[in-house]
């Protein structure tokens, strides 16, 4: 068993090419002893977002904090606020955004791609 | 994409031998097309617990709100608050109970077991 806190993570500026301000935490993963899924934490800010983009693999997502929107395939904006669950089909174009003035916090958990 | 509140998911009591004052809503499975993940909001209720038991998946868990205990597997007592993070190996005891007067919420997710 392995329990740590959010605040005992370093965070990581995620650099993908299409993003802009987002930072990342692997909250539980194959350090972790995690084989199969990876959950982790981003937290994008005001004015930030990932790229709009599409892989090979799932995204389960969980809004904890913040207000935001996903982009859907069809380039459709969808408002977030806690409480909401967005699944993202693999292959599928999406991308999450922060236009308002408080951090957009959020799990995003995938399969483990080393394991797919 | 698949978006839903948490709100407008129907939760279930779980019924199973040892839980006590235990409810569980699939936030995103098999239905919204997750076929290897599927994300469950547990909620325990004060004085409720989760069984004392061991199955062949492992959990991912992060408690959004509440307060309670993790048992490990020797029976040692973790407490947990919101900015927990769990993680349960595959066939490792464990157990979730909340002693105290607020409800505990958290995620679990697990891999699909149609999937394995």
């Amino acid at each position: 068993m392995k329990i740590k806190r959010d605040s005992e993570i370093e965070g990581a500026v995620v650099e993908m090419e299409g993003a802009k301000d987002v930072t990342m935490k692997i909250l539980i993963g194959p350090d972790d002893g995690s084989q199969n899924i990876i959950m982790r934490l981003f937290t994008v800010s005001p004015g930030g977002h990932t790229p709009y983009h599409t892989h090979d693999f799932e995204h389960l997502v969980k809004v904890l904090a913040g207000t935001g929107v996903v982009v859907d395939k069809d380039g459709n904006r969808h408002d977030l606020s806690p409480g909401h669950n967005v699944f993202v089909e693999p292959n599928e174009k999406h991308q999450f955004a922060n236009p308002h003035s408080e951090p957009l916090e959020m799990t995003c958990t995938i399969p483990n791609p080393d394991v797919k």
